[in-house]
């Protein structure tokens, strides 16, 4: 995982800096060093902390001192975040690429807790999507559980699950299943996409092993939740889930609700690096 | 431009795949067709067409019948963007890389529309920052110019601008402007930001060919906009730049107004892929 | 996979030629075809067969008149495996890479074909291990399914397999399980490696989907067959399995047997490339 | 080489873990670090223990406490080849690819030491081919050094060698020689394959410097060592060399014996690792 | 850049070694360290001592006792330029790497210095431009800057410079200055080059910001100077620019002067390494 | 070897373009084609009308309509060398890339040209050193070959050289010889360095292969070709190889003469590209 990490932040700073930051090099000295504040202008749950500090890292900054808030910490408007020592030349380098990486993340752990709390008393589960920003799924799914949220299949590798579309092209969900249970290996369920009562049935009968009601209305989710009660399957809700909805959908006794909108509309929070000579 | 395109949905592509779609591979016959129509259920400006078609390309999915709006077109809800048919397997395999590109984008596009809009009227044009999604920043980039708005420094290779932390670092304005002048090369204008009039009147006297009017109130752009009047100096407001204000900073006189939340925290569209046998 | 086919293949040529083929650049000229003809000098089933085309390809040999067998077929002594005509100078270049790839997992075909065979009447699926050639996993991984066998966890990433060391490092079974429960996410069953029916009992009563029976004699897993009798958990017979032995371990009723020398040990095939000028 | 060593090892690496090693990183604790013990089931000749070491660095294992035989050593069941403490998170998941490199080539070097031992007494030299596993060849190079036989081309750049399918397409041993000859650099010596004896006065007329004598019985290479006797030619003997021949083929007189069953059917050896907390 | 620096010389030893220095490996045990000299057979300014320095680094040396010039210093024939020990084995393998940079580098840095020197007295600043050796561009423009030259447009996305094919295919100066403004960015100026008055009466009404006065003889220059007079507009001079005539540009009151042959045709310095065991 | 020049030609346009040429995008139509014209303001040796050509075919220019000279063609002041028609966006930015690797090329195909002119009537062969530019030395290898010289050693890799530096190390020709042969594999020729006579006849005793003949003077070459007379040894001369000395070199009868100025200070031709719009 850290060998990821390292990866997507050295392609963000290329992408950033190119061969050069010129500015830099044109107006700071290559030897001085600077003391650095992190202070929040909003109030959230902090996530990257450690792709933030890999940034500084990556451009040999020499960081000293560092203090910092750790990864599902809560925070305030005002607050010191993290503050550190290093080399001026390279803190300025990376500094905006640092702090897209904390704002994105930090704002989707945010989103995150939200839902979480908003679920508090029940059992169910908070996850992610697949609708997460290209290039940097393994951190959003990262910044989900430090929301306080569940993880999910990262990649199409990563799990067998039958959609919609699959269904069509396959002719059904009963021959989707029954492929995909017969070519897949022992140590994966099988999870197939219901968008009514009569696909969960036929869900169930093909024997899978966790079944998604996609956007089911709450009374639909509720008899799903009736049909499955004496089957060991797992059931998870999906499709356009807001705030103001999910407690209703928590209370079906769904096992698991997962949320497009933590990854591919979380905003920014606004996070300022403060800088001094050292 | 087109190489680097590539290369961001290649990225993008491995992420979401990894070694294989074991669904997909299990479920869909490898020879199988399917006609696709890509339908919006929210209104907006088109932005990413064409990556969202290098997604199903990269695949192999031999695309026919291509029929798309193309990017900078606005459309409503319900309307269909794109139809087209392809192999069903790698259709399916690339379509949510290829729709978290295009909701994306084209959330970037139409938020900037707005802010388009709502200076209509003045010469001032509204750009963007370096605030944007790690990894896919050229893509943001040209998402707001298919919004309507300008263009801006992609990489710290491509513009030299000075900002408060270089300052504080160099020592001051003069000496960083007069230090970026000698060693730039003639091709670049040297830009810095200004937080206050004296600020602003400093960098004048080093001359600045670009000041940044950074966080400034209305009343004091205004005045920093009187003060360059007789000269060639190009002027750009920033900071924390919202719909509400944007009309009012426009109306001091600035050239540029550059906008973080254009690619920080735009909200995805909700755009769906629907698949029939063909 | 096909990404992924092509990957391997290109390093493998890129290890054969290095920079040039200077054999075959001074002795061949440039604009000369010819015709080839694969043929056997042992027995087996095929497999690689698009691995070793594959090879001809990437060295652009312009392949014509293709004609072979497909993987998964029978031959014999003598057989010709394929026939095609090509650039003289590609094939020459491509032909030890191109056999290396095809004797090596005809070879792994060949040894599963025969664990098959050794089980036939039982439902007992036999499968694979991680103890593959390095760096050609995935190719060894289809063999196995040309030979008849099942496919297995291909990475690390790819399934949830907790072994006797974890157990050694988590502080016994019961710990391991509990904590892969909670922090896999919903697709993924849990397997759980046990050496006794000590751990086999603390394995079932964890709650684990899948359990290892590793290396156990042919009564102690005839008795965790019968324990696991009232339950839905999968069984796997794994540990130094030869041909000599594994009919005895499939009649105790365990579904899945894995047999690493498939693919650590298999004796490669005796093919040759015969070339004549068309 | 080192630098190769790591690009392979990193490859496996890659190949084998994925993303993440999920089962270690949920069971086993970040810090805890443990004792291992290199155990072998079975008897040979050792090699590839820097690339088993290498597995452990590339994932920061920490490695301390080293201590291990050294490659080109013997072995005996149950014997400890190496111990050495470390993060017990890295050892986990580097375990298997640094066993199935280890297994591997100690197989490899295990075999080749059982063909110098037959031909003890003779100077003839054994030597590998370019029949090896894939993308690790340069390792299998050196597990038959290991074994105490002689290196041979590493790659198609390394080496002028004429086989039979270029002489073919060359149209003859005497054109193939002298194309080879004046195009290739002054450093490399010309070697051609023979069938025949009547190939082998072709080579000889045509002033190879080395000839291959492919897949002649015994009384034809003694009768080809006889007719070479009077010049400075070196010859090899090749083809399907079996440890039941190879000791007639060395008394001809032959300077080297090349054999392809030292890396394409070379048995992996047993080797175990055991972990304990520490 | 420092990144870049070792992308370069790793690209350059890995060309230059390929998989291994066998006449080292062969000749050279592997603890022997050695005393080095490098030593010049010619008098010039040095460039390239950074990159020298690398090409040993990168192949771990372990260089210690590390003395030697700075680049841009000048030094005689027979001068000692470094003095270092080192790891034998690595310094034999990286030596003509290091070598083959810093003679071509310190060419390029004395050519340099001999054009400045012959414009001495005036304000105008000698440049180099993109006629570059391909793949060491970057090295190349540095070695300019030691030599006392001026930095230059890097790549065509680090600056905006129509030149007279853009100009053939735009249909004129004054569309293609209006075109490259209307969508450049703020920080970039417009380059244009003119080969005739009219040229440049024509850019100058088009307002660019730099015109390059290509190819006109020293009259032409010096009226075109005089019409720039009253303009903030920047004066370069190009083409085929020589020892000879470069003052006489210079006195015409040009701002720059842009020389091919600085990096195209530079002879190298002949620079020798004595190695002494240590 | 084509995968090798496509690998550079890329590299060298990424250098030369960067993310993207914005001169060019802004000035000029997306589909716009043009009718090029390449010509020679030099007379010379054409080589590297491959990779000139390869520059555009990366870019995708859609080529038609090409004609030109082949590599090793002379051509005269005034000639035009190829003429084609392509896309006018793809051809103006690959143009620099593609000029800056003909005109060195063609420049050390041209001085290569001179040299072997220069010995005429001799059998003594023309051959370059490693002194080539970094980064594309099969390329520059390539030119001498055009200019009528011949190949030698690419990499340390393709054959066995033992220098000076080497022989210091390994405490002697003898013992570096002796190393050399029994380590290397017999499809090497053992080449070694000598610097004076006795060296000569320590290298001759050792049982070298080849000898370089280094830095010494006529009479001292003349005597070592005497000794060499009744051996098989072959001998090359080197140490600044000059065009009034060479002819007396060849007069000794050496067999080779490798010189370092063929690649390290070979001055580039002058070409140019003439476009019009099609």
């Amino acid at each position: 995982m850290d060998k990821m990490l390292r990866t997507i932040v050295a392609n963000a700073l290329d992408e950033d800096i190119g061969p050069e930051d010129m500015t830099t090099t044109l107006t700071v000295g290559p030897e001085i060093r600077c003391q650095v504040r992190l202070v929040s202008k909003d109030e959230g749950i902090l996530s990257g902390i450690h792709v933030f500090q890999c940034a500084f890292d990556l451009l040999d900054a020499q960081v000293q001192d560092w203090q910092s808030l750790e990864d599902g910490s809560p925070f305030g408007r005002g607050d010191i975040i993290a503050t550190f020592t290093g080399n001026a030349r390279a803190v300025l380098t990376a500094e905006r690429t640092a702090l897209n990486f904390l704002q994105r993340l930090s704002g989707v752990a945010t989103l995150t807790r939200r839902f979480v709390t908003a679920v508090e008393g029940f059992p169910t589960r908070i996850c992610g999507t697949r609708k997460t920003s290209p290039c940097i799924r393994h951190l959003e799914k990262q910044a989900i559980v430090h929301g306080g949220g569940a993880t999910h299949r990262h990649t199409l590798f990563n799990g067998i699950l039958i959609k919609e579309n699959h269904i069509t092209m396959a002719g059904g969900i009963g021959t989707a299943v029954t492929r995909a249970r017969e070519g897949a290996h022992h140590l994966f369920r099988i999870a197939v996409e219901a968008a009514t009562l009569a696909d969960f049935d036929e869900a169930m009968a093909a024997g899978a092993d966790v079944i998604l009601l996609d956007n089911m209305d709450i009374d639909t989710m509720a008899e799903a939740v009736r049909r499955a009660k004496l089957s060991s399957v797992l059931l998870e809700a999906s499709g356009n889930m807001t705030l103001d909805r999910v407690r209703a959908v928590a209370e079906t006794g769904v096992h698991y609700i997962s949320v497009g909108m933590l990854t591919h509309s979380a905003p920014a929070l606004d996070l300022s690096l403060l800088v001094d000579r050292f």
